[in-house]
């Protein structure tokens, strides 16, 4: 099964109709569009990023309609595969970005993008390390909401370890799910900080799982073993306008995870969390939510 | 040289006399007290954490005098080494840590360090990664002002990379810098969200430097190549009671860092940021300072 990049969204709105429907299971690949939806280019310039149409920005790929999914139950999505473009592009966009501010002029590096490797400028590469910006299930709520901020039931948390070999859980708020998703960087940090990572256009294959009555509060991700600096991890997340109710949400959260997962005592979960957890910003940008996830080496869990 | 972990104060004070005088490129020795300052041991129970005395709490072994060191210049701290004790321990401490609320009662557990590993609970045990919680320099202002926060002048940062191989560059605040440390853990995650790491006392080498007139508006950090997670990045900081405005400080600490390093144009320098940099919550629970680093491998910056 197979969706292309035009069938798109620019806004969360839980009466789109679905693009495709799958049954739980069931593996897809997804084309997804460069975050400017075809507004830049290889050949443009600084202007360009100043005249961008907001409306535009960041179409996800989809809706895609989980049978049998409910309120309440997980989505549980596997990254098989991210394939990128071979250019992409990052800028400093007026009035976007942690330090607006400071940088008002537009700004725009096309990034070559050679496989391994993204090249910002001559000679300073970054690895290439592909994830999904973008990728979330409708909102409850009637009416079209703007897909710029994240919130609990995914969407543009923009977490740099939502890449092939990551599990996500997402909770479902409608029925059938609606998973759409789009916005893939060839490479980005925790925090986004500038408001965009190596935005480029990108084939995508999932699995799409069910577990059912089993949403959790927040999305919770596990990491792949080669996921960049984490490794193998648990990660919870908490997604609000205020960075230390996040921080205290994604906590709550880990603690909950590894109680369920171990049956050890909350308090030792906490500590644990305490003495190797790592709270991160996964980004600081997507206004006017911002996600701070919480990270946890899974090996610690065995044998509990 | 060497400083026993008696020669130790509770409090900032520019006033307290130097415990010890080195030049600029001495090497010294430095024993810490763990970070209750005595009042726990191996056989303390929950209810000795509800009793802690939080005068006496992370007492810092110094104050160091440098030679030659005056405001505005900075001073360069090679960690060479950190050996801990075989034994730390970990506590919710009633009204301290990210969710005081949730967790109320008090909750203690000794751990045990074996070298490698350190165990919270049979069968969860942590790899040991040496790191000094409290490092900083007398602060200008005159009087006492307490230890548990964080400042410009270093302190209780709480950044789990200051450990062996690490090199940290501090704003001097005073005549003679009158460098002190402390609060060892043989563990922590960034955020450090209950409070504590693995509390243990240690002996730490360091090797002490001086650049003129090269004061960090904040404390930045050059991490080990060995670093948990992080591997050789450089590492800025922002530190305050808003986490919102750490992470701009953070940031356009990293950005000023490339571009005095590189020559790349500081809005280049924001994007490399966004597309590589990790922003991170270094501690969350020093009341009322926050520390937000932002890392960068170091590597990308090699032959620009």
């Amino acid at each position: 099964m197979h969706l292309q990049a035009t069938e798109a969204h620019n806004v969360w709105d839980n009466t789109i109709p679905p693009a495709l429907t799958v049954a739980p299971g069931d593996s897809v690949t997804v084309a997804t569009q460069e975050s400017s939806g075809g507004q830049l280019g290889r050949t443009s310039t600084a202007d360009d990023t100043a005249e961008l149409d907001f409306g535009r920005l960041n179409p996800v790929t989809g809706p895609i309609r989980v049978d049998g999914a409910e309120p309440g139950d997980a989505l549980v999505i596997d990254v098989l595969d991210t394939q990128v473009d071979d250019w992409g592009w990052t800028a400093c966009i007026p009035g976007f970005g942690l330090l607006a501010d400071d940088f008002p002029e537009p700004h725009l590096r096309i990034v070559s993008i050679d496989g391994a490797r993204a090249e910002l400028l001559p000679g300073l590469g970054v690895p290439v390390v592909p994830m999904i910006g973008t990728i979330g299930v409708a909102i409850p709520e009637p009416g079209a909401h703007s897909v710029v901020p994240p919130r609990r039931w995914g969407g543009n948390m923009d977490i740099r370890q939502v890449g092939p070999g990551a599990r996500l859980r997402l909770p479902v708020g409608v029925e059938g799910a609606l998973l759409s998703l789009g916005d893939v960087h060839a490479a980005m940090g925790d925090g986004e900080v500038c408001g965009t990572g190596v935005e480029t256009s990108a084939t995508v294959r999932l699995r799409v799982g069910l577990e059912k009555g089993a949403a959790p509060r927040t999305p919770v991700l596990e990491t792949a073993p080669a996921a960049r600096r984490t490794g193998a991890a648990l990660v919870t997340t908490g997604i609000g306008p205020d960075l230390m109710t996040a921080a205290k949400d994604a906590t709550r959260q880990l603690i909950d995870e590894v109680v369920r997962r171990t049956g050890i005592d909350a308090a030792d979960a906490y500590l644990l969390a305490s003495i190797a957890g790592d709270l991160v910003i996964s980004e600081i940008v997507d206004v006017p939510n911002w996600v701070v996830s919480i990270d946890l080496d899974r090996s610690l869990l065995v044998g509990l």
